[in-house]
């Protein structure tokens, strides 16, 4: 057995996933650890699947509500959504098998503010939460979980849940103790101020504290995490973080933003990769990340000695940077930092550090609000995540995209978003290859000239045809002709592409 | 000369109206004091009006870039928008012709959150600002102002402001003074936590301290704030106040609410007063308000020992009530405290002390996709106002509305929003007289069957034929028929009701 589980109490729970999974019963609420492939469990989704496979044949009903951090992986949400054993999904994901069966009708998904989730655990709004499945790095001499690449919504599951089976991953890096900063904020009506005033203040612990009599199940694994290569930027992707950077340089040059004070939140991406290598030949120093993954780019601004600190609640890294995560991990928890994702995402912090955020988009409409869920207003993607968090409360709320898709069949600015998840409020800059659009303190008619601008030019007719067609109503202040709101949409439904002519 | 002027340098500054307007040029930026129709100037903006009526009879061109706390009223906004002297107004407007002109497109508005444009001016996203002017109840010996029945974004614009105006308006009660808590959040990178757990905490001074170097004017006034009387709660009102009760009392019943813990924030308007009035005869006790306006409603609520303490930062009251306050300040100030509005309506905030957000709404669509601002997409109403601050941190968010409106010709719900305010991931309950729709953790179907059954029974058929067609689509995560999507609003527009048949 391995030396990482140091409390005797829990060495004896310590048995085979077949058996842990015996305790997951059919309509259960399982509260899983995981955040954008990282510190997911490795056996016991396979093991919940097979279980669920063996009662199917059988003519049983058996699936389960799965919440999470983040997305997992194919070994996680794959095999699980492949043998229709989850019934309830909740509040991110991204495996293509999953989100077959969503936009399928075969399973349910709610789209929650990564924030929100671990609090709404909390304040009752999911009722009992029946068990929590727990990927830790070790177990302490007092029973204390030190978490892995990811520490997402595990407080408040294990905190919530009737029983806790715990993943022991030998493959994570034990050098990753340390790294974790756990905070409890206090229940309502006792909250606190949350003691961050910048991005590197530590003000919990580096272990998760639990309850070891509610643990049933111990299960030691050795499996690396999803971790996927990032593509070398583009040439689309390079001119898109050139423009970035000269948004920067412009707040720069009108007095808000010094070149030392750039507090970074970035989606995950290779749009935003492209960003971070731009930043490593910029003016900018001294570089703070709040943010809710750590990418490539930052470990390279990191070792550049361009980026101070990064916190985050996970790591989202390509397979050579994982490795190299893994093995130099004591080094790097000198200036990485991972938090529950109430805190990596909370509103009061991100408000107070003045961080600039910056996400990706499906499509933005000619008025800035965003679509980042719902291809044509129906068909999810992933999820919110995080954007929400970040937008509303950044200093700077940005979103990035080239400016068209699928070999220019889909536009990214179009009349009307088809699905809006960031509203022309919290829509401060949109960035595309031609162009930034910044749209702060203007009235929607100014907005729309300057997202029109940096449209792709082959969409730029259609999208001044609609606006003059808008023109044309008896109302101005947005102006709108709902009859061809979605002219772009159902075009693309009806002849493959957005294209109108 | 008044002795509400106790400071010798300002009483130097006494002027006129007109001598004070000669101080604002033409493509000025003016921050104006005034929240919600309380508070605000209410002689300069008739003296600029008048300039610009004059500059306009000589051919030349003048206007003014408008900020302010929130609504003024007619002798604010209403004479400057008759005159064609502004050019651009934000956060938020209500006057009748104000909003003909912005949506005639012949001034412009940008609809930012409350809690957001002092922060804006702070960071400098407006540039200079070159006026301020604001109401005080009267100026200390040390040139402190004391501010009126509201203090809006009076800081933020006096700390901006290159000239200051100060109205002393004899008509507000001395006794307000002492009702104030003026706090300012560092700046950026400065930024620390802001000291308020529950909604009664003071943290700041009674007065706002200014430069008294960039005062030009000091004017005299003697005027009522705008006080509209509230209407009688009729029939409609009552049952969707007994549906909110109803739902707190689940919220009891669940144990996630006890009788003295309900924070309350509602937004203006007879629903939301018949809301208060209902509280009267409820159980919960101890209730506080953490919200941006005292209306009548909680003034009852005081007087009735209901209500502990209201946080907020104007006033919005019926002339009868008005007079009331005037009379007894000094006894309301021990329950009642007035912040400047990004501290009443800071995320920070209002995440920590847990409230339950109530606002009105335009429309819901079967999704849970608010819209509060744009009738059919294009005409504003008033503005988003704070129900974005504090739907999106609320312990529990709300919107309250009549199903229906216009006798019938417009449903409240509809299949797709025409303007998007509040978001899915946002919003918890919906609640019209027919029940209430409690949106917590459902996916998008789930939540469609329920906002259906809370509209008009004369719409539920048409809602239930939309989403059967929308079930007919390819990805059915939200279902949606683009083609039909706006069916309600376009029948709208051409037949003057949205019922199909």
């Amino acid at each position: 057995m391995s030396e990482r589980i140091a409390n005797a109490q829990l060495r004896g729970k310590v048995m085979s996933a077949q058996e842990a999974a015996e305790f997951i019963n059919y309509g259960d609420k399982v509260g899983m650890s995981g955040f954008t492939g990282a510190g997911y469990p490795k056996v016991l989704p396979t093991a919940i699947a097979e279980r669920a496979k063996e009662a199917h044949a059988r003519g049983e009903d058996y699936a389960i509500d799965v919440f999470t951090g983040a997305s997992t992986a194919s070994d996680a949400d794959g095999v699980l959504a492949e043998a229709d054993a989850v019934n309830f999904r909740t509040p991110y994901q991204s495996d293509p098998v999953m989100r077959g069966k969503i936009n399928s009708a075969q399973m349910k998904y709610a789209d929650i503010h990564l924030s929100h989730l671990g609090m709404f655990v909390e304040q009752g709004f999911f009722g009992t939460m029946n068990a929590a499945i727990v990927e830790a790095v070790r177990i302490t001499e007092d029973g204390a979980i030190v978490p892995s690449s990811a520490v997402g919504n595990n407080v408040e599951f294990l905190d919530a849940a009737e029983k806790i089976i715990i993943e022991v991953n030998s493959w994570q890096s034990r050098d990753l103790e340390g790294m974790h900063d756990i905070y409890r904020i206090p229940a309502l009506p006792n909250r606190t101020p949350i003691p961050i005033s910048s991005a590197g203040d530590r003000i919990g612990t580096t272990t998760i504290d639990i309850d070891p009599n509610k643990v049933v199940a111990v299960v030691e694994t050795n499996a690396p995490d999803r971790n996927a290569p990032f593509k070398p930027a583009d040439d689309i992707s390079k001119q898109i973080a050139g423009n970035f950077l000269d948004f920067l340089e412009g707040e720069v040059a009108a007095g808000r933003l010094a070149y030392d004070q750039y507090v970074m939140q970035s989606g995950v991406g290779n749009v935003p990769n492209a960003v971070m290598t731009g930043l490593l030949d910029s003016k900018f120093e001294n570089i703070q990340a709040y943010t809710e993954v750590i990418q490539d780019g930052m470990v390279d601004l990191i070792d550049a000695g361009k980026m101070t600190v990064a916190s985050a609640t996970s790591f989202s890294l390509s397979p050579q940077y994982a490795e190299k995560m893994n093995n130099e991990a004591a080094r790097y928890r000198e200036s990485i930092i991972l938090r529950p994702q109430q805190i990596s995402n909370h509103p009061e912090v991100i408000r107070r550090v003045g961080l600039i955020a910056t996400n990706g988009m499906i499509e933005a409409d000619m008025y800035g609000n965003i679509n980042s869920t719902n291809v044509s207003g129906s068909r999810v993607m992933n999820g919110i995540g995080g954007s929400g968090d970040f937008t509303r409360n950044a200093f700077i709320s940005s979103f990035i995209s080239p400016s068209v898709a699928k070999d220019g069949a889909i536009s990214a600015i179009v009349p009307f978003a088809s699905h809006i998840d960031h509203t022309e409020h919290d829509v401060m800059v949109v960035i595309t290859e031609y162009g930034y659009a910044d749209l702060r303190g203007l009235a929607p008619r100014d907005r729309a000239k300057k997202l029109i601008s940096i449209a792709h030019p082959d969409y730029r007719p259609q999208l001044e045809e609609y606006y003059e067609r808008a023109l044309q109503g008896k109302h101005l202040h947005t102006p709108h002709d709902l009859g061809t709101a979605f002219s772009f949409h159902l075009n693309l439904e009806k002849n493959g592409t957005m294209r109108l002519s």
